[in-house]
């Protein structure tokens, strides 16, 4: 691992859509986000879909830490940090060793996913020819930090927290008050004033949160820790390749970038990749307009949001 | 109280800046903010402050949960839930009693000590006649909501917590998490991307939250859960005066209203004064600019912050 440690018989999760096309050319990678597993993120995937599998080969990699591939849950010895560098190291010798894929014609990422499709981009330069960065960034920003250390605490703080990330059995109170936490950060301000929490299902507040009080349940403490540390050491530029120099390796990518924030992204900010496009050699800015806050990136359920996302995806990979 | 319960032989802690006029017309009652003691909040009077004890007679009150008013660290019986309604009919009482004061000049606050004052301006309206709405907000959003039960169910989580919001100890792993994810709330993501975190004290973001992870250290958890449900609970109309109907109870406001939002604040919206504003006789919308976050309302340190509050405020006393 980039920060010391090894998986030793590293497993990734993967399944694939869509027929490899006989020059091995109409690759697009779409790895997992934070807390998701393949099945979770599979919606959009599909012929009047985000990605079309009559036309790409898609592949979807779980993450590193997402319970299905190597993670706490399932390795004794997982080490204390493994970051986006190391899941798309393995990511690369995957296509490679399975596929005998050694260029993508895309990588398509939403939040954490978005930040390995990045780091795709700027560790394997040839490798990419597109990014569809969305709600992802280059590096994780410093108030995304801040959210994500008080995660970190909730879950350190548990009393069935054994100390290095380790539990002896699942803290139901403190994932309790993570679900809600990640409540106030998921959607934005205006997706609460408009009331679009509210439903026949979820009649009031409480009810809508209980839904996240218990969303994970099923998600083992030191899996949701471990993909923790590793989206606060986001960094595209942390690594021998480009030494820490952010504009260096912002500078270095060669894929045709497309950022894609949420308007009203609580974590992953506008600004945040507006700070990044002067340093890119192509790319563009488009902004995902409403006000679903971080979820407008992958508004399952959401026609709307849907259909913007599907044209301007399907734009950028034509 | 208004939802149950009673403080027997309740105490409200209190100072005073200033001369009372004979006439008693010079009074300017300033209600402390969350988790806060008076004596956190007396750096913006001042000849030359924010509030001018030469002219005014700055009434400082302790909110009841805050550790000097009663509050369940010093009151066995304390209700489940005390709130702004209850904290401004003791206010009222007080003023009267001790000082003989039956209307209010102003009524200044800052967070939830601008919800107290708006709750004055609505339940008295004859007894105020300006009210400074410094970050704070007739009704606690749903948003806002979202945060503070995500607070809560972090102090609820402690294997301290006994049940009914009360500790067998302090709960001192729930409150570092709690102080981090507060810091990830009380400035705006734009302070952090500025690096206004960081300073020769604090070199790096580790640093500076090590000081939000002992910031509640001295503050008994059973007071910060009872300040949360009231802050939660928040509302001017909650009351048989106005029996849930918010724009009828912003109607009944007689005073003049300044409305001082942080243009970047996270929790208390100017999207949320702005939808009060329609409602409101005779009301201005002045949002604080700059990326301070909810601080920008309370810019102890922050000079230029401190220059704008000052002018603000003192033309709306004259």
């Amino acid at each position: 691992m980039l920060h010391g440690g090894a998986i030793a018989d590293a497993m990734l999760g993967w399944k694939t859509h869509g027929t490899l096309s006989p020059a091995r050319d109409n690759a697009v990678l779409y790895p997992t986000s934070y807390g998701a597993r393949h099945p979770e993120l599979e919606w959009l995937i599909g012929p009047d879909g985000v990605l079309d599998p009559t036309r790409w080969f898609v592949v979807q990699v779980d993450m590193f830490g997402n319970g299905i591939s190597s993670s706490p849950s399932n390795t004794a010895d997982y080490p204390p940090l493994v970051t986006a560098w190391d899941n798309v190291q393995a990511q690369r010798q995957l296509l490679r060793d399975v596929f005998g894929i050694d260029r993508l014609h895309a990588a398509y990422g939403w939040s954490m996913g978005a930040q390995q499709a990045y780091h795709w981009a700027a560790c394997f330069p040839e490798a990419v020819e597109r990014v569809v960065i969305n709600c992802g960034s280059a590096r994780t920003a410093a108030h995304n930090q801040v959210f994500l250390r008080g995660l970190m605490a909730v879950l350190e703080a548990a009393p069935e927290h054994r100390g290095e990330g380790r539990f002896a059995a699942e803290p139901a109170l403190a994932k309790r008050a993570f679900g809600r936490i990640y409540a106030g950060w998921a959607l934005s301000q205006d997706f609460y004033r408009a009331g679009l929490h509210l439903s026949p299902e979820t009649p009031d507040l409480a009810a809508y949160l209980r839904g996240w009080e218990t969303r994970y349940d099923a998600k083992p403490a030191a899996d949701l820790l471990a993909q923790l540390r590793c989206w606060d050491a986001g960094d595209i530029s942390d690594n021998p390749l480009h030494g820490g120099d952010l504009p260096r390796a912002l500078a270095a990518i060669r894929a045709r970038v497309l950022l894609m924030p949420g308007a009203t992204d609580l974590y992953f900010r506008v600004a945040d990749n507006e700070a990044e496009l002067p340093h890119l050699r192509d790319a563009k800015l488009l902004p995902i307009p409403g006000i679903h806050g971080h979820r407008a990136g992958n508004p399952a359920g959401n026609a709307a949001g849907t259909a913007f996302l599907r044209e301007a995806v399907r734009l950028w990979l034509d």
